[in-house]
This record gives C-alpha cells, sequence and structure tokens, in this order.
C-alpha cells in the first residue's frame, strides 16, 4: 500500500467524485410521494407523506396526553415546548392540558415502555398532522420522544409564522442498537460535556451512549470497593458514582441506554498503578501520558485479579442497570504475556495453545463474572473466539467482515468500523457505510445478530472544548445510517440536512461552532486586530486537521497534559467551503456547452479571499513560537495554492492553455501543500484545484471530448494512477 | 424631565462628544514614562515604567517560590501557567521549580495572607522584569494572585515570537472593596455562571463577589434549618450548602470575598411562601413571576420573625466566612404597613413616629442578630438613618451623595450607583463614575469610610446565555476604577485595552461572544442561508437593547419563565460598531482642512453594508411571529437610516446643499429610528447620523468658520434643546 500524498488525493477525490456521480441516481423511494427536498428531517423517517396544508403554530398551541401518562413523557414534553419557545420566542403553555379535543398535539402512548432503556424497546411512532390537530401515538413513551422529536424538527417558518407542515409519518428505527462511543480516559470528559451529547444524541433518535470508562490514561470511575482505582489511576478526573446516576437518570429521561465499558485485560494501565501485582510484568506503572498501544496487561493466571473483577465489576452491575457490561478486550500486544515464563507455563499446562488462548480462557472467566451479576459481555472484535460464551456481543473496529463472521458463528454484533469519528473522514464516508449492506450474503437470521453500530470518539486529541465538533454534526448522518431505510443514502441531500440539524444540535448545547470561534481568537490571539480574525476564521474553514492516525506522527511530543489549542484543534472535519468549493468547479468544469460563467466567477472570487487570507495570516509576525510558526507557513501555502487556482482559471477563461512547465510547477506546488507539516492540517481543496490545472493545461481538447468523457480525461490527468509501490 | 428619545439622543451625543474631548486632554502620569499606548493592561498598575529590551518566554520558562510557599499560591501558578499554554501551545512546566537562579520567574511571598479574603488584605505587589528575569514579590499570597494577572496580560508576541516587556511595577489598589453583585434570585443563574465569573473577576483583580440570594421572584440558597423556605420559594433552583462551599472555595483560591445578600424586610415574596404569616398582611403567596417592586414585605412585629432569622441567619453566618452579611434593606413600598392597623399601633406604641422609623428598629434588631453570629451588617442606602447601630456599611444604589451624607455620619460605604451594568449604559459612563471624584468635599477620614464599589447585574433580562455578554467587558471598565489611579481615565485608551482584555476573558470562559453567535444563529432560524445569518449578525452588532427600565415597558408581557431569545438578547451594550462609526463620522467632520476622503470611503462603505444587511434581513418571511416581525421592523428600520446617512455622504460629497424638505424628512426618519418598538432594541449610530444629514444641510457654513465652531454649529442643528416641559 502506498501511503504518499497523491495516493490519499486519488482517494479523496474518488470520493468525491463517487459522490458526485451517487448524487445524480434517483433514489427510488416508495415510500415518499413528496419530492425529497422538502423533507429536513434527520433521522429520515421510515416512511413519510407530505400533503398540502400547514398547521398554525401560534401562542394557542396546546398539547395534550391521551392515553398512559408519566413523569418521564411529561418532562418530554415540557423540554419539548420549551425547545420550541427559545426558538419561536412564542409563550406556549408547557404543561399538558386536559382536553384532547381543544388541544393542538395530542399525544397517545399505550405504556410506559421499560424502566431501564433496552435494546428491546419499540422505539416506533405515527405522527399524523392535518391542518387543525398533531397526532403523536406511540406503543411507549420511548416513541413518543422519539415522535417529539421529529415534530421538533418539523417546525418551519413561512410568511405567516411559525407552521409545521401537514405530513403522515410511520416511523420505527432500522437497527436497535444505535450508539455514541464517548472516550474519557485519554482526555478526561466532565458530565457537561457527556449531557450535551446526551441531548444530541436525543435529538438524532440515537439510543446508547458507550462510555469508555478505563485506558491506560485514566481510570474514570469511582470505585466504592476499592477507591485505590480511581484515586491513583485518574489524576483526580472521575465520574463518582452520583454523577454516574446523574448521567443514567438524564439519558434514560431521553430513552438511552448507558453502556459503560472497562477494557480488559489490556489497555490496562491506570488499572495496574494501584495494583502492580496484577500485571502480568513487574511494575511499579504509573499513568501512561502518550498514545498508542501500550504493554501493561493484567495477569489472568492471577486469582487475585479476579477476585477483585468480582468486587468492582459487581459493584458496577450495580451502579449501571443495563443489561450489558463491554469488556474491550482490544490490542492486547501480547509483548508481556510473551516475556512471562509464568505466564507461558500456565498456557501450557492448561493446554491453550497461544496468547489468544490465553485471552479467550480470560474472558471465559470474565463472563462467568458478569453472568453471576446478570449481565451479558460485550467486546471488541478480538474476544470472539470459539470459546466465547454465549450470550455476548461482538463489537467490530475490524469491518464488516468480522461483523458478518461473528453473525455466522452465532453471536450478535455491532459495528463501529466505518464510524470511527476520530479519524476526521467525511460524513459522506460514514453515511454510506452499512452494517448491512444491500449486498450482504447472509442469511435473514444471521442478519438479526446484527444489530446495529457506534460511532465511536476516542479522544486523543480532544479536548471538552473540540470534542463536540468532532462528534458532530457527522454523528447525525450516522445516526440516519442506522435509523433510516438503507435506500436513503443521497448524499447531497444528507449535507443538505445535515446543515438544518447542526443549527438544532447548537439549541440543545453542544458547542462546536461556538468554540470554533473561540479557539480561532484565541490562536489570533489578544493583540489581533478584527481582520486578522477574520482572516484566521477564513484559514480555519479551508483546512481539516489530518485524517487516520496521522496526527500523532506530526506531532510527536504531544502528551496527554499539553494545550490542544492550535491550527489544527481550530480546524474542523469535512470543511463545508471546500464541499461547496468542490461544487462549483464541478459544474464550471462539466457542465455541457459553454464554461458557466457564473460559477467562474464566485471560483474567481473565493480564491482571491483565501489569497488575500492567507497572506494576512502569514504576514502577522510568528518568530520562533511553533503555535504561530506553523499556522503563518499553512497560510502562507493557502495564498501559494490560491494563485495557482487563478493562474489556471484565467488560463481557462482566456482560452490559452499554458504551457508544460507551468503546469510541472503548478502540481508541484499543490503538491507539496498536501504534505502536511507540523501543524497536522490539510487542504481539501486541492483535488479541485489539480482538476481545474487539468482543465487549463488540456483546454484543448474539451471541445472535442464528450461530457463524460472530458470527465473522465480531465480525472485521468488530474489523477494519474499510483506508481507500483516496490 | 423630558424623557422623549431627542433628549435622549441628546445625553447620549453630549456623552459622545465629551468621551472625545476628554481623550483630547493628556493625561499627567507621573509614573508612566511610557506612551500610555504600550500599555494593554487593564486595570493600570499604580505605577508602572517600560524599559527597552524583552525577556523571552520560551519552553524554558520555569517558576521558582523564593518565600512563603503554600498549596493557594502552588495551584495559581499552574493555573496561570496552563493559562499561558493554551495561549501560546508552549509546553511549560507547570510545577515550580526549586532553584531560584535558575528560574525564569521567581515569586516572594512573605506570608498565606488571610485564610479567609478580607477586607484588611494588602493586596499589593511589585513585578520587576528584565531582559533575563521576572521577579514577583508581595507581602503575600493574594498580592501574589494580583501581580500574576498582570503578569499573564503583559505576555506579548513579535517577530521572534512570545515575550514579557522589560517593566517594573508597583502596584495596589486605590479600593478596598472592589466587587461583582450577581442576582441569581430574578433569574436563576447556576454554578457554572458564577465560577467562570469568579475567574473573569480575578483577571481584572476585583475581590468581592456579592450573592443576592433571596428576592421575590426566587430563595435561592438551601437552608437546612427551614427547608421549607426553598422548597418553597425556588422551583428547585437554587445553591446547595455544598455548591456554596464550593464556590467560596473557588473564590478564596483567587482571594476574593463571597458576601451574601437576603434581601429583608421587603423584596420578600419568596420567603412568605412558605411562611405566610411572617408577612405583615395575611396570604397565600406565590413566587412572583413578574418585574417590579411589589408588595409583600415581613412583619417586624412578629416575635416569630426574629426567632427564624436567628436560626438561619445564624445558620448563614456559619456557612459563608465573611465578615459581612448584606441584608438588602431596599425599595420597601409600606403598602403593606401602612395597610395594617396592627402595625400602625405598634409604630405608635413604640414611639417610631413612620414606617421608616419601623423599619430602622427591624434593622436594629436584624444588626443585633448579626452582632451575636460575629458578622457586620450591610446594607442599601435605605437602611441608612439615625439609629443604625455600627458597625454598618452603606451600599448606595442612590448616589455618591447619599454615600458621602453616609461617610460624614460615620458609616462606611460602597457605591453601585452608576455601576448598574443590567441598565445597559456605556462602559464610558462607568468608567467615569468615581466613588471619590476630584471634586469630593469629604474629609480625608470621611473618604476613608468610601471603601469602593460594586458592579450590580440584576437579573430580569438575563439568562445564563446573556449574562456574560451583559457583565463582560463593561465589569472590566469599572473594575479599573476601583483599581486604578484616579487619573487613569482616558476613555479611548480605556475602550482600546478593553477589546484586549475581552480576549483574555473569553480565555478564562467567560461566554458573551461564544454565546452571541449562537443566539444570532438561533433567530436566524435553521433554514437560514449562511448570508441570512451574516446579514443578522450585522444588524445585531450595530443595535443595543433599550437602556435604563425600558424593556420591561416595552415588552410587558414577559415574565420569569419566558425564554429570552429575541432580538434584544442577541443584541449587547456598548456597540463596538457604532463607536467606531462615530469616531469616523467625527474625523470625516471635523478634521481642520478638507473633508476626510478615507474616512468618507468607509462610511459610505458602512452605510451599504448596513442598508444590505437591513434589506436581507427585513426580506425574509417573518409573518405574525413576533419575534420575527419585531426583527424585521428594525431591520427595516436599519436598511432606511442607512439610506439617510448615503444622502447625507452624496450631498456632503458632492457639495451641493440639499433642500430644507430633504433635512425634516431625513430627521423624521432618524427620529422614527429612535423610538424603539416591540424589539426594545435603539440605534446607537443614530446621533452620528444626526450630525451627517446637519453637515450636509449646512455645508455652505463649513468653510467660513473655525473648526471648533463649525463642530459647535453643526451639534446645536443636530441636536436642538429639548423643548421645555410643561
Amino acid at each position: 500500500m502506498d501511503n504518499s500524498s497523491p495516493s490519499l488525493l486519488r482517494l479523496r477525490l474518488a470520493a468525491m467524485l463517487a459522490i458526485g456521480f451517487c448524487a445524480s441516481i434517483p433514489i427510488a423511494r416508495s415510500t415518499d410521494s413528496a419530492p425529497l427536498m422538502e423533507n429536513d428531517l434527520m433521522p429520515v423517517p421510515a416512511q413519510l407523506r407530505f400533503s398540502p396544508g400547514r398547521l398554525r403554530v401560534t401562542e394557542t398551541f396546546a398539547v395534550a396526553v391521551g392515553g398512559h401518562d408519566d413523569a418521564r413523557l411529561q418532562a418530554a414534553i415540557s423540554r419539548a415546548l420549551r425547545r420550541w419557545e427559545a426558538r419561536t420566542a412564542l409563550k406556549l403553555d408547557r404543561v399538558a392540558v386536559a382536553s384532547a379535543a381543544s388541544a393542538t398535539l395530542v399525544i397517545d402512548s399505550r405504556e410506559a415502555g421499560h424502566s431501564i432503556p433496552s435494546i428491546d424497546e419499540d422505539e416506533s411512532y405515527t405522527l399524523d398532522i392535518t391542518a387543525s390537530k398533531a397526532t403523536l401515538r406511540a406503543p411507549n413513551v420511548v416513541g413518543v420522544l422519539r415522535g417529539l422529536e421529529t415534530l421538533l424538527q418539523l417546525l418551519n417558518r413561512d410568511a405567516d409564522g411559525f407552521f409545521l407542515p401537514v405530513v403522515s409519518i410511520h416511523d420505527r428505527p432500522r437497527f436497535a442498537w444505535r450508539g455514541l462511543m464517548i472516550d474519557v480516559a485519554r482526555h478526561w470528559q466532565p458530565i457537561d460535556v457527556i449531557k450535551r451529547n446526551l441531548d444530541g444524541m436525543a435529538l438524532v433518535k440515537l439510543n446508547v451512549l458507550h462510555l469508555h470508562l478505563t485506558d491506560d490514561q485514566g481510570f474514570r470511575i469511582e470505585s466504592r470497593t476499592h477507591p485505590e482505582l480511581q484515586s491513583s489511576g485518574s489524576d483526580g478526573h472521575y465520574f463518582t458514582q452520583d454523577q454516574i446516576r446523574d448521567i443514567i437518570a438524564y439519558a434514560q429521561a431521553r430513552g438511552i441506554r448507558v453502556v459503560p465499558e472497562f477494557d480488559l485485560p489490556g489497555h490496562a494501565t491506570s488499572w495496574v498503578v494501584s495494583h502492580p501485582e496484577l500485571a502480568s510484568l513487574p511494575g511499579p506503572y504509573a499513568i501512561e501520558r502518550h498514545w498508542g498501544v501500550f504493554n501493561p496487561v493484567l495477569d489472568p493466571t492471577n486469582e487475585a485479579l479476579y477476585r477483585l473483577l468480582d468486587d468492582f465489576l459487581g459493584e458496577m452491575a450495580q451502579l449501571f442497570p443495563d443489561a450489558c457490561i463491554h469488556i474491550g478486550g482490544d490490542e492486547n500486544n501480547g509483548v508481556q504475556w510473551n516475556a512471562s515464563p509464568r505466564i507461558q507455563a500456565f498456557i501450557r499446562e492448561h493446554g491453550l495453545k497461544d496468547n489468544a488462548g490465553l485471552h479467550a480462557w480470560f474472558n471465559r472467566r470474565l463472563s462467568a463474572i458478569l453472568a453471576r451479576h446478570g449481565k451479558t459481555l460485550i467486546g471488541w472484535d478480538e474476544v470472539l473466539h470459539p470459546d466465547l460464551p454465549q450470550p455476548a456481543i461482538i463489537h467490530s473496529w475490524r469491518g464488516p467482515e468480522s461483523l458478518a463472521a461473528a453473525a455466522r458463528q452465532g453471536y450478535r454484533g455491532i459495528l463501529s468500523n466505518g464510524y470511527y469519528i476520530d479519524l476526521i473522514h467525511p460524513a459522506s464516508e460514514h453515511y454510506l457505510n452499512d452494517p448491512l449492506p444491500a449486498t450482504t450474503t447472509l442469511t435473514i437470521e444471521e442478519q438479526r445478530r446484527v444489530l446495529g453500530g457506534e460511532a465511536t470518539m476516542w479522544s486523543e486529541w480532544v479536548t471538552p472544548a473540540t470534542i463536540d465538533s468532532r462528534i458532530w454534526p457527522r454523528t447525525a448522518a450516522i445516526a440516519e445510517r442506522l435509523w433510516s431505510p438503507r435506500e436513503v443514502c443521497d448524499v447531497n441531500d444528507m449535507y443538505r440536512r445535515l446543515a438544518v440539524v447542526s443549527v438544532r444540535l447548537e439549541e440543545v448545547g453542544l458547542d462546536g461552532e461556538r468554540q470554533h470561534g473561540f479557539m480561532v481568537r484565541h490562536l489570533a490571539g489578544e493583540q489581533a486586530a478584527a481582520e486578522d480574525v477574520k482572516a484566521l476564521l477564513t484559514l480555519a474553514d479551508i483546512i481539516e486537521p489530518v485524517k487516520d492516525y496521522r496526527r500523532g506522527g506530526l506531532q510527536p511530543g504531544v502528551v496527554q497534559s499539553d494545550p490542544l489549542t492550535n491550527l489544527a484543534d481550530c480546524a474542523r472535519p469535512d470543511s463545508a467551503a471546500a464541499r461547496s468549493f468542490a461544487e462549483s468547479v464541478n459544474r464550471f468544469l462539466f457542465q455541457p456547452g459553454q464554461l458557466d460563467r457564473v460559477q467562474a466567477a464566485k471560483i474567481v472570487q473565493q480564491l482571491e479571499i483565501w489569497n488575500a487570507a492567507g497572506r494576512k495570516v502569514a504576514g502577522r509576525p510568528a518568530g520562533t513560537a511553533p503555535a504561530l510558526n506553523e499556522t503563518a507557513s499553512v497560510a502562507q501555502a493557502l495564498a501559494e495554492i490560491s494563485v495557482v487556482g487563478q493562474d489556471a482559471m484565467q488560463a481557462l477563461l482566456s482560452g490559452h492553455a499554458p504551457d508544460g512547465r507551468w503546469v510541472i510547477q503548478c502540481r508541484a506546488q499543490l503538491h507539496r501543500a498536501t504534505e502536511p507539516g507540523p501543524a497536522a492540517v490539510e487542504f481539501p481543496i486541492v483535488p479541485s484545484l489539480e482538476l481545474l490545472v487539468a482543465a487549463a493545461a488540456e483546454q484543448d481538447q474539451r471541445s472535442s471530448l464528450a461530457p463524460e468523457a472530458w470527465r473522465q480525461h480531465l480525472r485521468a490527468i488530474a489523477f494519474p494512477p499510483a506508481p507500483p509501490t516496490s
């Protein structure tokens, strides 16, 4: 595999073009007679049908509860109306009224639903809105919660004020397990972060909060049976049991499960800080401050380990009411087990074959402990082994194949491969990643074992100030993948709706947009003029943090305690500005007939703005301070690649093809810009600029080629096949 | 007093011109040999002297503690370095090193300071920075805290990276009591709001947090002796005693006192919800949801009241370690006392003369209770009465005269009149409001009784989302007034430094700027295009909420539970855009010689941006929803008054004076724009536009008048004297 930048570029462009291509396929949606463009909902309901007419939302709006009523339902109604009030500045009665006849919204739920949110919950609902009344029906209160979020999203406004469209919705989720994992171990995330993310989850109908509570870098949960675990393993940053109860209640009110993870037997450095005797090699151990896979692993041959785990997991089983406990199980690198003659002897004595056999033996013991405490084991891919007792759930970070393999062996599973939002890939990729693609070869029964998936927010590179912008809005696209029918997969339409849902996510307290402005102002510094800040904002909008695990390589010195306030932290995934630019370039170059002068003007203007912003930022004193230096270099690169684009546009608009030397220079310059430096950011506009350069150079060919041939030709020129790897 | 808009306009303009005038007076500052423009500090130190040279701040920066050392000092050092790290992305050692010789910063404190922050604390410090070392000396740790904030503010950057200027600072506060009052009763403000405001206070060296804990609209403190008080009086929104201890510890770490206020005997509705028998008239009573002065008042003739107050105040005296307890005492309207024959009889029987006599009698009882619990009474103006026992402190909301009167009678006092930041006046007004003006006629001894002042954030119109933008940055100007020498009063320089300190306030977590963007996006709605949001931001930047108590009159229906998410909540005090426009207009019109074409271009461009933004916002569907309607009207007005300005500029630049009819029409239009509608916002640019219109109409006079005469002439034309009131 060639990991050089041109190859990455090609991949990116391929994705970009694939999206463009997919968007041109009309999506067959038997359930929706109205044009998709009228639907702002995310996730898209299983069935919806708009009809003409509007139900006005004014201060006379009133809610009645027809069927089952309880405190959770009342609180949800009050919250919903409060959100509408804040959005509309209308004064609404926040308490349900008695009479269904006089109410604008009638809610009819048959029962309370499980007192502990469960994977068996029926989350379906129907929502019928006529020009005079809205009716929300569900078998239980959780269905009502889901329907209320849909109702909240349906509010719109026109020249006569606020309204709900006349619509009939029958909705239910495609998958029962729709999760978000937050790693609170590597960078501590306090309760505020968790609560506002629970609100975001509820908004897009996610139903499992998976808390990654222990890892090498921190033990983030209060144990009362073994308080040394958190007191030695957490720097004082952990959830108290009271806080956990608070989180669980908050989640329960929103119909969300809370699944705790205690990573075992690897990723266990923070355990053995206080219990070095339980590690596979002698200590002492200190909390890990770096990122990666580390050697410390618990010793499965030590019976004291199982006594401690029984105490601890018994305590946690009491604290967390959910049916599942996640035991991690990933990335034990085997170094300590290999280095321990005693452990190797144990493997031989017990006929366990190898480290994997020992791991499976450990998991059997764990599974028995969990079963005794009434819990189902869930673990990452590595726990899948012929010896793994049922019931168990496999959490796949490796991919759909391992998920399918588990399903064939009778295990239930959830997918996270493809939903690693910490890797900064665009929402489109996550969106098109299906736990059960149409091409699946699983039987119907095997398919039923695929429960859903989870977006995973690993926290090496996020703080409470940046985590929201890494989770949202992209996780809303994943939420739609897990809730909506498989056929809902129009990427352009997803992005359109994602922009709408982003504002709603901010409404419930998610902080990505707010913090972004702050991060940029902060980096610009308090002596910055308004124009300096504006230029830096422009720059920040057109870069993305490097993807996958590249940042660690580019910023190798960064450890847990370092501030994450650099340019890469100001940058956000999935640059909307770059997407919009790509769209303009595509339209400009590939529209049949003449070059589109309107798009051309837009492109030229945009390039000028970027060039000016780049020069402005690069022109500020930087000196030896690394953060400023890095920012200045990136800004300089932006100024330069904007000039490449401007030259290409000039050549295209003047009709004079530039010479080969120009092409080589331009491409060298763009190539340089794709090599992220210590700032650890990249320019998602480069593929579009490559296309412009190719088009400028090849413009004489355009008139002689059919549009699709021209497109193919330019792609071949702009993104030549990778040289064979040696 | 004529309260019509033209009069308000005149007042505003007078202030504006006074500022311009004051700015032209060179401030004599014997203590500062360097030009003031190089000094970004706020508050300005008592003495500072810059010298050539810079101390570089790199990753080798290290701190040593030379003298007294303790946990508070270590925590402060760690916090300070953490803030620098986040600002610079440099990795600094966050723990003090052993050796003073190898340290970049040596801290030398003689002792810990009072364990409970006290008004007697010596907050002085000296800071000497050479090109190789910084030395911070203080008699105690509180002085070090103040000096560290100065040090943090001194960090700057140049082409070689970050540095501290070479400087010698001898600093100490002018007043010992420098407070911020937060009213958590009318709109509940949770602990997060309090903590981030404590950080802001520390940054600008304020040292008293005054919590207004009880009022008609809420009883916001847990009583364990009388839990019915908060359970019936708070809707569940109150500080637990644990939270109060947390706040006090947080404040203590920053050298800040926490003074609680329990408003007695008026403003007491929330007390009598659970204790109607203690009211002066029979109940029942409910928590007040409106704003204003209400009748419920405690009955001073009821001995049961003193038993409850003894329990409660005894408990609070234990909880709050500060030497003072504030007992309010304001705005008892006398209605209930007058209506009670029993109370009137009590007054006669006890020879108390009138209600004021009864109030004084009550205060004597209160004072005795407080004395028994070891506390000094502080109360608002109304508690001042010949019978008030010493020691007591008078908190003046009425003005410097009542403060002076108290001082003459031997009482200590603090000033809040002129620091009512809820009234949305510009920072310049607060800044020039001196508790002890140079013109004071008090003797030196009487002057010593003037302890300082407090900014007061009454919370009728603020929520946690907007309170920070109402408190900051204006409170930083008040903090400077209370800390810095009286002679530091250059308003232009204050505004320049205020912009710098605003970024630093955001750094410590204050949310005004972040929330502002959100509020605007929220009001624009989730269907708004990027340009719609941008236009609304432009509009929001050029309006201010109405001042004084006008909003209640314009939005009479608003009660405690209503969302505050309207245009007035998006608007902020003291529009920087309006100030900058006024400066351009002043320069354009009043520079000697030719009209300034550079300023002219700026003005014309600005008016075009406002006009376009106004049209854009006004052009969005509004319909019958009040919030949208109001916003559209304001936007329409902005578009119209921008056209007035454009016409005036055109007339001025073409040299053709328009006819009288045009002038009349323009002024009518500007006048209409100064009448705030239900949106409850106003246009601070109107005075500048009035000047432009007058200048256009009178331009033939310009060449024949000296610059100052021309200025006087235009002012007389633009702001004619108010008609006599009838």
